[in-house]
């Protein structure tokens, strides 16, 4: 088993969106609307939204260009274009799974700071320990995190080829001796 | 317990969407680019990436207007704008969660064909056995179902307040004599 990894269940993550939707609700931040970053906020936005009723509107970027080149700056890949302007003076709940570098949180926040909204907030499920790339802009109203994790790398339910084995890894790292 | 409803848990889900993404690997479909209506489609299309590694775009509708009175013509929440021109002449693969009565299914259609796609097919997780208020607009190249399903109501795991609650019911539905 390994040690420096963690696997999540699909009702770990549903429960973490759960009690972060709750320290929203009890917060001073009242989202008008929700934007995922795409893919990685697209579950836990989707679970968000059961608690808190809000629009989700997405975002996608990549840092690979069409011939899967690396590159330095990030492409967006799907933005909100003809809603953004919906965006001016909203208060907005940016979603995604993890600030690991948090280069990708940074860049969508400058972006979306642009478009002048009222206030804006992230919520992650889960933050690493860890030297950032990036700071969040300044501005940023709230950062909600589901759970504090080591720098190890994480396992999502959704990214599993094998779901009973995903499930059967996370069981084993909680059983008492793992 | 409810006998007219449906009880999936996450791992259903994601079984379905595995099972789902080997037929439309089997088959003569070979998708570009995978389109997700949002809300329903964004944890299926996420699943559905992790075995068929393909970029996702968002399209979100509603039926309400911004006072949350019923419209009759559905509203653009997002659309893909800017990125719409990479339709043309791709191969598209659409998802959602369930076909219902069809009526969203119909209308995204409808626009995406208008960026003059090469091909475009729909994957849901379930269609129900019902008489539907809209037809596939013709063109559409194949439906991927993951199962059929009576007319009656389905709880996804993703809409339920108490997770733990919700299991507990979709495994009594599956015990004997349920």
């Amino acid at each position: 088993m390994e040690s420096s990894a963690y696997y999540f269940t699909y009702e770990d993550i549903h429960r973490t969106v759960e009690r972060l939707a709750r320290r929203i609700q009890e917060s001073r931040f009242d989202p008008d609307v929700i934007v995922a970053i795409g893919t990685g906020g697209f579950i836990p936005a989707r679970i968000l939204r059961t608690y808190i009723e809000k629009p989700i509107l997405t975002v996608g970027i990549a840092y690979y260009d069409v011939n899967n080149r690396p590159m330095e700056v990030p492409q967006k890949i799907q933005w909100i274009d003809e809603v953004e302007k919906k965006l001016k003076g909203r208060r907005i709940l940016l979603v995604d799974e993890v600030d690991d570098t948090r280069s990708t949180l940074a860049y969508c926040l400058s972006e979306l700071l642009r478009n002048e909204p009222a206030a804006i907030s992230v919520m992650v499920l889960h933050n690493k320990r860890k030297p950032k790339k990036a700071e969040f802009p300044p501005g940023i109203s709230q950062v909600f995190v589901g759970e504090d994790l080591e720098d190890y790398w994480v396992y999502y339910p959704w990214d599993a080829l094998d779901i009973e084995e995903h499930y059967r890894k996370a069981r084993a790292q909680r059983s008492p001796g793992a």
